[in-house]
């Protein structure tokens, strides 16, 4: 099965303790897609401007990617630039340009309709409401959201969550969303609020799963160095909704492989800046570290 | 094998956001050695005042512990007060009244010194090298410390480190004691200034393991109350060097279960007040939370 991602291409300014990279590549859907074309053929719907060029265009080439979605729009791509402390939590937002991403309404090319699994990334609940009814019968809509949309939508918010399957969201907006600090608590509120399934990233901490009968908790997979956070969160994602459509299977079982693959993609992707690590990546790598994680996490009865 | 813990035994006032407590039985000596007797035979050398009476002795009763080593002081006994947030991290300090135990200079008895289990709860890295002057030939040395050891008895705490196997910090110490922000390399130089293994304890956020050929992750048991966090990592040590005393074994499989086993210690102790849940847990119940805990872990190979 292929999995449909709807969401942002951007370029990024970044400045990190390991150095800086001028309007590199980035974006919520190309760290999906990148992760998410290791393990399955990937849709994108996005929109760039002209500034847009073969040189960004050949990055998603040779891979398991369909650009067919990707709008090229008057203008230019949105920007954004960010800085990041010692500790890779501590970010500033240094600018944001929306630019066509500002007047973005996702068009869902026919060839796309009967995608059996969906992604929305982070864009106005609206827009991801309107992504869904142009997609025939997914099996599987999973998406996630920010705080911007939580504290400014919290109505459009709320229908959308009610459509979902499962939600993709960090410890932080987990909280907001819900009113309770307790993760577990918030969790329980926040899947009451329809999405069957939580996913609660907590970066270098690790992922915790919620489902209807089943609790999963992966550690975060310790790193030497973080060359730049950007993109982790949604090379989970990618890995994580790739992996489950490759799968054709919604158990409990494909879940926490598919959070452990989630964990791996997001792990690899912060180990250079941009896309840089997962363009580099072969799948023995990604299924290496996956043993790792194995290794890392499994200890004996008693 | 029998553990011998040297640390405090206080009365605790506390105030958190489910009640509040006055004058309860507490320190990490006591929390160490209710923990611990769940496992082995467990001696304790502390010191208390002459308000310490029958009431708190009966705490220990009846279980694997030895109070042999227990000082009764002229004086009262360590009191402590603190109140939490919402969040179980925010704690602030409202009153330190060391009484006997500012002049606490532990004496090991006799029947004590041929412990091979010995376990350096947080105390002033002087008095912990004395203890270890006193044990015979332990196989194992496990030590805690603090922030304020780091920071003012640095040369001190350098020499306590050289002598001991195992180390139970949490992750602000680990930063702090080796100027890291990165908790790998973080881990790496702390281990380099002594203990062969080190163990990182981050409260919610599970346990991490270094020893010289393993690394291992534990994520934190994840729990809807947390009706007061006084004692967990001291419970956590309890677990985790009772059940290590218990096997008679250090292998990486060995120090990846009492992990486990210290994580349920905590995650059972901060269920209620002080000692309360560790006082009424059943030896069943321990069980029953590793297997939860393995269930929460696992997943299966690709």
């Amino acid at each position: 099965m292929s999995v449909l991602v709807v969401g942002s291409v951007a370029f990024d300014t970044l400045k990190t303790p390991h150095g800086d990279v001028d309007n590199i590549l980035g974006g919520a859907a190309t760290h999906f897609a990148l992760a998410a074309s290791f393990f399955t053929d990937t849709k994108v719907v996005a929109v760039v401007g002209e500034d847009f060029t073969e040189e960004q265009r050949k990055v998603f080439e040779g891979r398991r990617i369909d650009l067919s979605g990707l709008e090229v729009s008057k203008g230019k791509t949105f920007r954004w630039g960010a800085e990041y402390g010692q500790n890779p939590n501590d970010r500033t937002t240094l600018f944001t340009e929306l630019n066509v991403f500002e007047n973005f309404r996702p068009q869902i090319p026919e060839s796309y309709r009967d995608c059996e699994y969906l992604f929305l990334a982070n864009i106005h609940p609206e827009l991801q409401l309107e992504v869904m009814e142009q997609v025939t019968k997914p099996r599987m809509v999973a998406a996630d959201t920010m705080n911007y949309w939580i504290e400014r939508t919290p109505e459009a918010l709320a229908r959308m969550l009610k459509q979902i399957d499962v939600l993709v969201i960090n410890d932080e907006e987990a909280r907001q969303l819900s009113g309770e600090q307790n993760l577990v608590v918030a969790a329980e509120k926040v899947r009451a609020m329809g999405p069957e399934t939580l996913v609660i990233k907590r970066g270098e901490q690790g992922v915790l799963l919620f489902s209807k009968d089943d609790r999963f908790a992966a550690p975060g997979y310790p790193l030497e160095k973080v060359i730049d956070p950007t993109g982790a969160g949604d090379s989970f994602g990618g890995g994580f909704a790739g992996y489950l459509a490759s799968c054709r299977s919604l158990s409990d079982a494909t879940l926490r492989q598919a959070i452990v693959i989630g964990s791996v993609m997001g792990s690899l992707c912060v180990e250079d800046f941009g896309t840089r690590r997962l363009e580099a990546l072969s799948r023995d790598k990604v299924i290496e570290r996956y043993r790792e994680f194995k290794r890392l996490t499994q200890f004996e009865d008693l």
